[in-house]
């Protein structure tokens, strides 16, 4: 899969350079090297000499280093210092704490902490619902991890897993307006899972699990929705099937067919296919055969966990035994959520016409997207580079902010089809098309109709 | 006691007035009934009638309904509305969670998350101490708490303890730049306290336990020393022990005494008088007598537990076996965290020449700070309406950032001493005096003095 110069590889090196050299000598040796500058500072040092800050984004960091490499073999430069953009701006942590209430004085400090605060807490153990009104409970999520499947990178740890979890309650606040907090876990047994998020729930008002490997994350997540009185989704479930299922309601109306008369080949039974497939089969999706890397999940095969056997009970009608290969001939939709280029392009040709193809492995989809496109009416990935990007994004940061603003208790399967039907329908009928059945995620309408849409859905579901 | 009106009892009441009334009528009615009017709004709506917003402090909540009452006595006044300022200042929680990075486009979202922050996350794994450069865990404290003994008002819970642990948390951003979480816990267990805090510590720099009941604190604190790579500060015991200390340094410079030759009762054999004695020993006191309800801990009772056995092997030389008042009887300090009323003027009597009294019983001290007056040299108390406030958040902001700034795993007495000298040196020379042996908190060196000292001694104890 060729990769181009992206600005998360960005480094910005600074360059001291002989006044008279050419700036764009610099220019060019960065890009013969395929970088992309993407910025250029000049000052001078007196001495008939200039510092030189160049910004450019590489492939990679072998790639990096290729470009420094490039800048200092120019004659009359001399490389300073290299600093890694993205680094720099993780320096210290992504998010911060702050007061809402002014602490200018003794009377501020009176009422924001004690002794007036003895009265608002006085309130509220009369009545804990009022934590939901008088505390930040009313708007916060933590983000709780294990570090056992964080992002392409795997079991990496509770410290690594930071990062990641800070940049998620970033974009809970930057997309619906949520304060979140992440909440490593330094532990990755199920029971003390289950049990530190349930002793920890009380200041918060809903749970994001996040990146915690599957099978423990079913049953983590199952059981702290049966303890809790708080909303507990897995985003890796339920954010990805979601999208899925918005992104492929806007493919089938470009490609003129219905949910539920199509022919659905799924790659992947972990935490994201498995909930992919659940919300399919609830929004009427009746043929649809699931592989793993064994072949096609069916009730004959000898070794069925509890997920699996779920899977061969509810799907696969005809028994359908063999590989991957052969179980999207003919069919109309091909789901993969699995790993790198497992769908080939033969095997995508013998697909029905008018097929539609989800390659959502990331960094290197199922199968590379141009030659999805060459078989396919309508191809999405998880990439940003091509159109139809299937991103979570869109979606748990509405859905969030319509359980919060519903104070609801729960989540459940309607509220994830009222959330994927809104996130559709951000999709108008005009802009529809092969290469647009999802929106931006910086469209400025899809946290708000997601949001509404849960929380419609979550009253009623109180009624 | 006497109380006066405070504005953390503050109400604002909307009133609709015939024109011509005079305010003046309104103001009165409120200074009449006891109460201290803060601001006055008055809006025409038409008809001869005026909309006033009356905002006044009262005593109490009774106090406050006794207020309105007399306003809706008055002829031509309609009460409309009653908002009480201290529950506005709580709605929807005091805190919030912020972005420090920008998110307005795709390449700003590539570094702050996916793709960039995998190689800040790679990194992190492959050296875990990184997490202290690259997350906030840099910046981070926990506030926890079981919701066992918050403030006065005993064990609430954790939903009731929340409003209490948000203001610490603000108070942390306040007076030191910290990014402080409330984390309110589930369970009054000992062992599920320590192993929940154990589990969820990775991403954060420092723990702050507050408001957990003896003797469970004692243990909680204990153990998660020995297990976490962070420190783990107990802030009702060493924080009020700081300040005590801070406090009555300065006040034996008053009187010009010294803390190895005075002798000093204590009231309270608490947490935080625990805290106090411990640090008062470390610190050079060498006679102390502690009381407890039963009058003077001494190795002869047959109730000693393992704290208050500490207690009688390390204080009480002479055996001394009987009441408070036989214990301060010709003592130079008095120090009480225990029970209202329970020093009596007599007993304050006997006490040495120049004698040093910190009744600090919250609301109401362990004498009368007017009585007290009357036969000490020094008073101090925890209230804010009398000179000389023993105030915790002169102590946790300053230590916390103090801890953060050296990276400290851990926290210990050197630093307690180390605070408490920096805090009692914030008061020079020339301003000690009787009336000012500890500065406001709102003095704008405090945090910075402490902080400066305890990085400063967590720095030396890592040489």
């Amino acid at each position: 899969m060729a990769t181009v110069p992206s600005v998360s590889y960005s480094i910005t090196v600074r360059l001291e350079v002989v006044d008279g050299r050419a700036v764009s000598d610099l220019t060019h040796a960065v890009e013969h090297a395929g970088g992309a500058v993407t910025a250029l500072d000049v000052t001078p040092t007196g001495h008939e000499r200039l510092r030189i800050d160049v910004t450019c984004a590489a492939r990679d960091t072998e790639h990096a280093k290729a470009l420094v490499a490039a800048l200092r073999a120019i004659e009359g430069v001399e490389v300073h210092k290299v600093s890694d953009r993205t680094f720099l701006m993780h320096l210290g942590g992504k998010i911060e704490m702050k007061s809402k209430v002014p602490l200018r004085n003794r009377d501020e400090l009176s009422m924001a902490y004690t002794p007036g605060v003895a009265r608002v807490s006085s309130a509220i153990a009369a009545n804990p619902e009022d934590a939901r009104r008088l505390t930040v409970k009313r708007n916060s999520v933590a983000v709780v991890t294990d570090g056992s499947a964080v992002l392409g990178l795997g079991n990496i740890g509770p410290y690594a897993a930071l990062p990641v979890m800070e940049g998620k309650a970033a974009l809970l606040k930057r997309f619906a307006g949520i304060d979140a907090w992440p909440i490593c876990l330094d532990t990755q047994d199920t029971e003390e899972i289950i049990r530190t998020v349930q002793v920890l729930a009380p200041g918060f008002g809903g749970i994001n699990l996040e990146d915690i490997s599957a099978p423990r994350c079913f049953e983590v997540e199952r059981r702290l929705r049966e303890l809790l009185d708080i909303p507990v989704f897995h985003d890796d479930q339920h954010g990805t099937a979601i999208v899925v299922l918005a992104a492929l309601t806007n493919a089938l109306r470009v490609v003129k067919k219905e949910l539920a008369h199509v022919r659905i080949t799924m790659a992947g039974a972990g935490a994201a296919g498995t909930a992919i497939l659940k919300l399919l089969l609830d929004a009427g999706a009746k043929q649809v055969v699931v592989c793993d890397y064994l072949g096609a999940v069916h009730k004959g095969r000898s070794d069925l966990d509890e997920n699996l056997g779920w899977i061969a009970e509810n799907t696969n009608q005809d028994g359908y035994s063999g590989d991957l290969a052969g179980a999207v001939a003919g069919a109309d939709v091909f789901i993969g959520v699995s790993a790198p280029n497992i769908l080939t392009g033969e095997a995508a040709a013998t697909m029905a016409e008018d097929s539609i193809i989800f390659a959502l492995a990331n960094p290197d989809p199922e199968i590379d997207p141009d030659v999805a496109h060459r078989h396919a009416a309508v191809v999405a990935t998880g990439r940003s580079d091509y159109p139809n990007q299937i991103n979570n994004v869109l979606v748990f940061p509405g859905v969030f902010r319509g359980l919060l603003d519903a104070q609801s208790r729960t989540v459940n399967q309607e509220m994830l089809l009222a959330a994927a039907r809104a996130l559709a329908e951000v999709v108008t009928d005009d802009e529809r098309g092969p290469n647009y059945i999802i929106p931006s995620v910086f469209h400025a309408d899809v946290a708000s109709a997601v949001a509404a849409a849960v929380r419609e859905a979550a009253l009623a579901g109180d009624r």
